[in-house]
């Protein structure tokens, strides 16, 4: 089985590569080649007995994505794309990397398959950021999707894509709208959300971490480890439980920030909370005050899809994959 | 004030062309220049005392719809598309024309608007075919926009892209989910709901008319002359009270079939209603099944949309305003 990454060397694209190459495997059938691109260069995977391919390609650029779809990948992962803070400040980089690259991309997969039948299974990772608010506390399966950023509209557009591209068979696509993902390592990106991130991971590398909206501000989580289960299954999820809808709202959980830090008490200490400097930013809060902050995601959860269990469970996992376990020294430390 | 229409060609462009050029103004003020534009050459309305321009342009084409915003156009009716079987039919020809070419004249909009403040309000005709089962027995203002055929995706496409040129200042937008059009004038068109006009349209000019579904079946329905009310309360409409949310479900009218006969025996008589015969269509009526029925239009209800007021009214309209109200001799010749 021939597997193709786009966006490798982000965080998603990074850790599923990782996750592929030491299990060498998708489902049940093992992986021949895998192929990692990006903008930048992708790392390196440890472990991988397969052929591995890195790939530097701009997905926007005309004829990459048709470079890349010779290959006749059996998977795609389309992780590729900008994040909100970048779409947002950069219209037109916004529509055309998050937009005309995914369309050029699909494109590219129909062309192959008028030759000769080729149908990939083609997993894109959406975002809550679909939804605008007003919206219910709780948003179900058949809510509207109305953006209030160029990001969500790009996501947005590209599902609709998506549906449309596997309705008239050209391709076999899932889209997953994922959770605001946390606890995210390394350093700070573009997102606004950055700090339901930074208030755990930080705090827990004994660095200050700044907390700029209120305690009771609710949010949907999921962890990169969920995220990546995520995608894994919707890789080898039987497509005849799909139907026409392919794209979802992921499983998650609802938490509050006070919530958050209570957990990161419970899993690290007094210590920990301590280096979470309150500081009210206005313009944070008044976007924050726009995102979801709840879905019944009912139609995941039936088709298999599964979130973390807890708060306290997050932090563990961050903990353990990107600590390596080491917290209750570093949590003394500060 | 200026005004620019695509799609003039088109029946409800020349309508709304028509229309204008009598009344000779929008709101309270006079109309100075009216543009009409089209792939085809459109139609000279009557009456007009202002600049008429007449124009043909492919908007698909680049800089077409720029050198047509190089005129600042204050009032933009965006009616420009192909119809949704032909978008099924030519996949490459309903994403080049249904949303490149909207794409396109948003985007000469904004570069308009980065020389000199330009922000005009954009009317654009959607349709409620941005909808697709499964689906309430009556949708509302917050249901998801999930297509099943290329149109209505191409439709959600250019409605999202509305909405971020809109909050992001670009055009000040509205999108106008229109229902089915009945009773279209003319002959008929390539869309599989055009037996709803012909088993009307026909009959009432002496001409048989086939009903390929069975009379249960139900949609939701304005007539062109109410339409046209739509586009031209949608041009002044108070922007402040639009909010995020610039596209919106039309109202209409839910009938069934079998009532639309029983308004066209009301209006003109037995012998016409002997004109229809039924022969049942397996295809038209599976896609048919997949249409919207009914809609809770609350929020364009609230805003000042008025649909018809019953079925008998749109076929009294159609012998008005296309048989020059000449229907009662004709139905008696059957």
């Amino acid at each position: 089985m021939r597997i193709l990454i786009t966006g490798a060397a982000g965080m998603i694209g990074r850790k599923l590569a990782e996750q592929l190459a030491q299990i060498g495997r998708l489902g049940d059938q093992a992986i021949s080649v895998l192929t990692l691109t990006d903008v930048v260069p992708p790392v390196v995977p440890a472990g991988f007995a397969g052929l591995l391919e890195l790939d530097t390609a701009d997905l926007a650029t005309p004829d990459e994505a048709t470079r890349l779809i010779a290959g006749r990948p059996d998977v795609i992962f389309h992780t590729a794309g900008i994040v909100s803070g970048e779409a947002e400040s950069d219209f037109n980089k916004g529509y055309r990397v998050n937009l005309d690259g995914s369309r050029l991309l699909l494109a590219a997969i129909r062309q192959e398959g008028q030759a000769a039948l080729y149908r990939p299974r083609l997993v894109f990772t959406s975002s809550i950021a679909v939804f605008g608010a007003p919206f219910p506390d709780t948003i179900d399966d058949d809510f509207l999707t109305a953006p209030l950023t160029s990001y969500g509209t790009q996501k947005a557009m590209v599902e609709l894509l998506l549906s449309d591209y596997t309705r008239r068979g050209f391709v076999d696509g899932v889209g997953l709208r994922l959770p605001t993902i946390c606890v995210r390592p390394g350093i700070p990106n573009k997102a606004a959300s950055g700090f339901f991130s930074s208030i755990i991971r930080e705090p827990l590398a004994a660095r200050e971490a700044v907390l700029p909206v209120s305690g009771d501000v609710r949010a949907w989580h999921a962890s990169p480890r969920a995220a990546i289960g995520f995608l894994l299954h919707a890789a080898t999820l039987d497509a005849a439980m799909l139907g026409a809808r392919r794209n979802m709202n992921m499983p998650g959980l609802s938490v509050t920030v006070d919530e958050q830090i209570a957990a990161l008490r419970r899993v690290a200490g007094d210590g920990a909370v301590q280096s979470i400097r309150r500081e009210f930013d206005p313009t944070i809060a008044k976007m924050v005050d726009g995102w979801p902050q709840a879905f019944d995601a009912a139609r995941a959860l039936a088709l298999g899809f599964r979130a973390d269990s807890s708060f306290d469970e997050i932090i563990q996992n961050h903990i353990d994959d990107e600590m390596s376990g080491s917290i209750a020294k570093v949590a003394e430390a500060t």
